[in-house]
């Protein structure tokens, strides 16, 4: 699979106006991602993610996630690779062009498969992230010469796919789609929260109400939509 | 104060390529605001808010939220007033025009004072947050007829002026800049951290520390960066 894109112009001495995305060959999977959807917010109470949102996840196929695995086991992109050590890796997200650096993103992945999103993170793991952002702080300066002002790290939920990993992106790159709030939370806020929540019990991730807009492509938007129309019309 | 706005086309039979938004006469903090500025990302611990932010906020002349006392005494606005009771109103944003609906975009002002921000919110305020949602849901599908599940509701930190507001807006109006993660907050999120809180000791927003982006022209920005240095090289 390969990823590319491309700058246009609509006119001469122009700041250019748009940037072509190519994906291809595309799954059918891309392209529901990238088709245009209506929106719905969808608020998944601990309830909901335990019968609606966890046996999806589980239902994915090892497949799904093999590209991960092929990195963390170095089959693949180890020419690319930033930083690895026993507890993730760093590497160029496929769709930055390792040179622009306004467009700056780079990905870790973490090497424990037991966390499959935001909903598994618990105090225990604070470490594990802020490792992740002391090594992605000190990658970028080292290679790219950007402060640590300058790096916005965030997690999906609902993420892409179900293998945790962190997105790390030039501070300065405003606007894009996946900073949303709702489906981005910056991994500062997550690690203050883990930070602050009690030493017994539920962890916070298992009790909030976590809401987010979720497109009509999605395939968790017919089941989760159902399921709150029947609290809300009772 | 008067704002507009205007679509342009950069060519026939296209959808609209650009907004133009229109402040006139526009104040010096007006060009600031929407000046290009330099992000840098910010880690607003509980001390700093303390040190630096409250005094800034309590720095303020009444005469800056002056526009909000004026709406809320009846001075102003009343015409657009969606709903008022003793705790808040809603009404129209003056960056909407009131008729395209995917950029719905309307705003809850409080009647209590004492809450200038987010940092402010406790437990006890739950009530007053969902009684906002409430009545946004019900004006919205009243007179616009949208669902409950069109509707984003979040909060900025930091915020434009230091009144309590909530922004109220069509959940397909996609990427802008004031949905970004870290100074946008779903109004869902906070309530349901505020509920999750302990009834004794400090609330969650007294603790945490909370990350955003901040445009080097904010008359946050010196003090902040400044501050962090000095944590960051002792």
């Amino acid at each position: 699979m390969q990823y590319t894109w491309l700058f246009g112009w609509l006119g001469e001495t122009r700041e250019r106006d748009v940037k072509i995305n190519v994906i291809c060959p595309a799954t059918d999977i891309h392209v529901r991602k990238y088709s245009r959807q209506e929106q719905v917010i969808v608020h998944e109470t601990p309830e909901l993610y335990e019968t609606v949102v966890k046996p999806y996840i589980a239902a994915f196929p090892a497949s799904r996630t093999q590209w991960v695995e092929n990195i963390l086991s170095g089959v693949s992109e180890q020419n690319k690779m930033l930083y690895s050590s026993s507890d993730f890796v760093i590497l160029p997200d496929m769709k930055w062009d390792l040179k622009t650096m306004t467009s700056l993103y780079l990905v870790a992945l973490v090497r424990d498969r037991t966390i499959k999103s935001l909903r598994d993170l618990r105090k225990r793991h604070v470490p594990l992230l802020q490792s992740i952002q002391k090594e992605a702080y000190r990658v970028v300066q080292g290679k790219y010469g950007l402060g640590r002002g300058s790096l916005r790290m965030y997690v999906h939920y609902q993420p892409s796919y179900y293998h945790f990993h962190v997105h790390i992106v030039n501070a300065n790159q405003a606007g894009s789609l996946g900073m949303m709030v709702g489906q981005a939370h910056l991994l500062d806020d997550v690690v203050s929260l883990l930070q602050l929540d009690p030493d017994d019990g539920p962890a916070i991730f298992e009790r909030m109400t976590l809401t987010y807009g979720l497109g009509d492509q999605h395939g968790l938007f017919d089941s989760l939509r159902r399921a709150q129309q029947e609290v809300q019309e009772p």
